[in-house]
């Protein structure tokens, strides 16, 4: 029974199969809201936007000066200062009463909608003023200083594209041409289930006992609200095959995607997956995928819900939620992410992959000598959060390179600060 | 009068002495909170926290197989196997009961506790079993197949350093030694009163008038959400003295951090600055700085607290936050940041640095066959908020630097997705 176990991992599938075989057998659809645009940053827009007017809507004063009319001023010099005869202003906020008629002029400040016949501000510091004239000092082209109706947006133009994570200027462009609310999509309610009778329950602390805290569901949890998810963290399940069917129908009712770990190979056996497999209509997507860590991991979909069977260890857990539920989450919500914050630097001790297998190594990122220099962490157990703490980067080793040598160069996610210099942790 | 607005503004002083100027007048102390571990993922540390244990507290199997001496079997090979009695299990979980004597094996599963005696897992696959009777076929060294006590965490360790942004490996290692809440820093309390007669209340609906929307404050308050700050967007203020020291005066009491826009030069005059100079104890750090856009820009402090005077123009407002509002939170909280996603790009068309400016060009960045290209946008006054619509990048061109020449390299900061090809709006 126990080498049965292991016979599903003869061999590993390539995870570019397992990944887009994932996404092709979801058929989860991610809610829309409506929610005011002034709290929609960080959101994902569900609609596209296009400006439904010009903006400003009006000419207004780009600077503080006169409006006047450009052809009356187009001959004025220093030595041929031409009088304009002001007539009123016109105050900010305020409907302008005034029509600006030839060799007329009208006090205005910056933002004042420009009174009629005006299509030019002369600044009060290119005219002089006596009394009731004021005397163009040079000439001005038509619309200087004019904040010009519908030069910011037009009518028609797009705002916000959906997909697009929502920023502080889609907000102000959204408020500008009088738009307070949008769709967005609904945050995707991950369930998780950690399966293990190893793992103590939610309100028990640990001991220095047979039994350990549930460390990797509290890790998916925060990846998931990290990534935009509404995370809906369940009590452990211990290694019971009804137990394990019970949470997850319980958590397809109401959750959209479901995360269980533990239990895919090692021991409890494969109590997961032969659980998994007894609910009605449950078709396997993959079990067992090239990556390091994480090889063990699984997934089923349900009625085009995807329940993923992930290892234990918080590592590999980590790894598979990069490797799956990020691409997943993307293309559920067809967001258009910023790359992740990348380095170069240069490889100081050789890092070894296994062949076959696409491989996530934790390393350190450091300044020496003001060179940016990359070292593997010796101890890599994918129960080993602390390299996690430690580590800064992750190097992704594709499966048909058999690793870097020292001296090469290699480009790494950053994950924490780098280093001023060489950590005591690497002796 | 109108003269005398813009005498402050005959020389912009150089941005970083009024930044060092503003980071040491600034003595607000942010407060902290303790909450649980879970929610914590994207707060900022207010506190170092070790590890108060070893972790894992026990040494446990590492795989399923059986708990041996490793001395036991050093000899075995394939024709030399050692027997071992098999005298019981320990389930995953459960507290160990058997000791393991010299010629003796237990069965157990990943994640068991290890019984007494025992040093190493022999895997199920390296051994044979005939009845009571396991059979070693090749020799372990100590500790094989074994997670040791501490080997993951050793009391004392640094888990998160205070200023560190939480993330998901943080709440995992937390939880694992039994950590559930953590003091994290409150967010910021950011007070913004956007100043200007031109602007529609908050519940008035555009027109196609004399007021236009504050778009500026729903800008600064999606900012500052972003940033991790506590953002109160009050009601507009008119251009008029009374309200404006009003304004402040009130937001003085419960905010941390305050923020005006408008009226710092144009439009209603220097109206902001003249007001805030009335309340007892304010103290100018800075008013006018080499930063394009937003070199009207100014701050007092009243008791140690910053009041910011910003451009009412978007984008002035953007950089203004950028330039002062983000490292004035970084300082407050220690945070240590991860750098933003930049790429480099070479120039397609020469971009103009105003002599003496640090300036702030929003770019386009687009692929042309398979390079990385750079393009300025034409229009891009400082109340053209569509430039950050369609510009996906940021250029920073230091006040020594005259510009950058068509096919130049420059590193400039990701904003939005890289464009695929030369979008239409650049013809």
């Amino acid at each position: 029974m126990t080498r049965k176990r292991l016979e599903g991992f003869t061999s590993f599938e390539k995870y570019e199969k397992t990944l887009s075989r994932l996404l092709n057998s979801v058929e989860t659809r991610i809610d829309k809201e409506a929610i005011p645009v002034i709290e929609a940053v960080g959101r994902i827009a569900a609609e596209s936007i296009t400006s439904p007017r010009d903006y400003p809507p009006v000419d207004r004063a780009a600077v503080d000066g006169y409006a006047v009319r450009s052809l009356d001023v187009s001959g004025a010099s220093p030595s041929n200062p031409i009088p304009l005869k002001l007539i009123g202003s016109v105050e900010v906020g305020e409907a302008p009463q005034l029509t600006v008629n030839p060799g007329e002029a009208v006090m205005v400040f910056t933002g004042a909608v420009m009174p009629k016949g005006s299509d030019a501000v002369m600044p009060f510091e290119e005219s002089m003023r006596n009394g009731k004239y004021v005397y163009a000092l040079r000439p001005l082209y038509q619309y200087r200083n004019v904040s010009r109706a519908g030069e910011d947006l037009k009518s028609g133009d797009l705002i916000v594209r959906r997909g697009s994570v929502i920023k502080p200027w889609h907000v102000a462009a959204l408020t500008e041409v009088g738009i307070t609310r949008i769709e967005v999509f609904s945050k995707p309610r991950v369930g998780i289930i950690n399966v293990g009778s190893e793992l103590l329950g939610r309100d028990h602390l640990p001991g220095i006992g047979y039994r350990i805290p549930n460390s990797t569901g509290p890790l998916i949890y925060a990846y998931l609200k990290e990534l935009g998810c509404e995370p809906i963290l369940r009590d452990v399940v211990p290694d019971d095959e009804e137990e394990i069917i019970n949470a997850v129908k319980k958590a397809l009712e109401g959750d959209d995607i479901i995360i269980t770990t533990g239990g895919t190979s090692v021991g409890g056996g494969d109590l997961v997956p032969e659980a998994i497999a007894k609910i009605p209509g449950a078709k396997l997507v993959f079990h067992g995928v090239n990556l390091r860590p994480g090889r063990t991991a699984g997934a089923y979909v349900v009625a085009g819900k995807p329940i993923f069977m992930f290892s234990g260890l918080p590592v590999a857990a980590l790894v598979c939620l990069e490797a799956f539920v990020r691409p997943l989450f993307k293309r559920l919500t067809g967001v258009e992410s910023l790359p992740e914050p990348t380095i170069r630097a240069r490889v100081r001790r050789r890092i070894s992959n296994v062949t076959g297998f696409k491989s996530f190594f934790r390393v350190v990122v450091y300044y020496e000598d003001g060179e940016l220099l990359l070292e593997p962490l010796r101890l890599t157990g994918s129960g080993i959060i602390s390299t996690l703490l430690k580590g800064n980067a992750i190097l992704v080793v594709d499966e048909n390179v058999e690793g870097y040598d020292e001296g090469e160069y290699v480009n790494a996610i950053l994950i924490g600060p780098i280093y001023d210099e060489r950590p005591a942790f690497l002796e």
